[in-house]
């Protein structure tokens, strides 16, 4: 796929989780204070597919309106909260994850195939974990 | 959760996703550079989990290193062409998405408990579709 493609495929993948996440917050607040919708909500959670928000939005809308009302404005306010922050925070997630990759790689390769003693642990330093090694 | 709280786990989320678009970019691109490599990869995600994306890759290190390799790049290169532009696709995706949902709401509502003659489906315009009932 092109990174437009991608970008679209992740957006909808985004949107559905934060669909999820309103459920979440809405099931945590339910067991506070009304428990019968808290266990209602939970019980038709665990037998409707949550994977395309869109489509369980549009399914509970035939059972609990009020329940979708509520997960429209949870989930507007989730999204007014969290998505500015989320390009930052996955990119610096991926740079950081991606060092400690690097850095198992090559200590593996230090290793293999043999365990040479010329070759300690510790010689990783020698190594710039930051370069990028062609794919 | 708290707003804090969602914003990590959809960095994890979202983190892992590009994770699994860079996997398919390489199956799409092996699959006319290498086939041998590219059946390879697809029977090696198709036999392990690839939600946690960081614990694929750790598992997959132990058989491939020069395919994780590529999927750090990948990944890294996907990060940076679509991350920026998530923010707002996702908050209009919501927000229309929410729109057209509460206009579902709406028609249900004025059809409900009856098929009300003097309630033509064409009456929605009387609503403002941009107000947000109280949940």
């Amino acid at each position: 796929m092109q990174p437009k493609q991608v970008a679209q495929a992740s957006a909808k993948v985004l949107q559905s989780y934060l669909t999820y996440q309103a459920i979440c917050t809405i099931l945590d607040e339910l067991s506070e204070t009304n428990l019968p919708q808290s266990l209602w909500l939970r019980n038709y959670t665990a037998n409707h597919n949550i994977q395309n928000g869109e489509a369980f939005l549009e399914e509970l809308m035939t059972e609990n309106k009020e329940m979708v009302l509520r997960i429209l404005t949870v989930r507007e306010y989730l999204a007014e909260q969290v998505l500015e922050f989320l390009p930052e925070m996955v990119q610096t997630g991926i740079n950081q994850a991606n060092i400690e990759h690097r850095k198992h790689l090559l200590e593996r390769l230090t290793r293999s195939p043999l365990e040479s003693p010329r070759l300690p642990e510790t010689a990783d330093s020698e190594f710039n974990l930051n370069d990028s090694p062609e794919p």
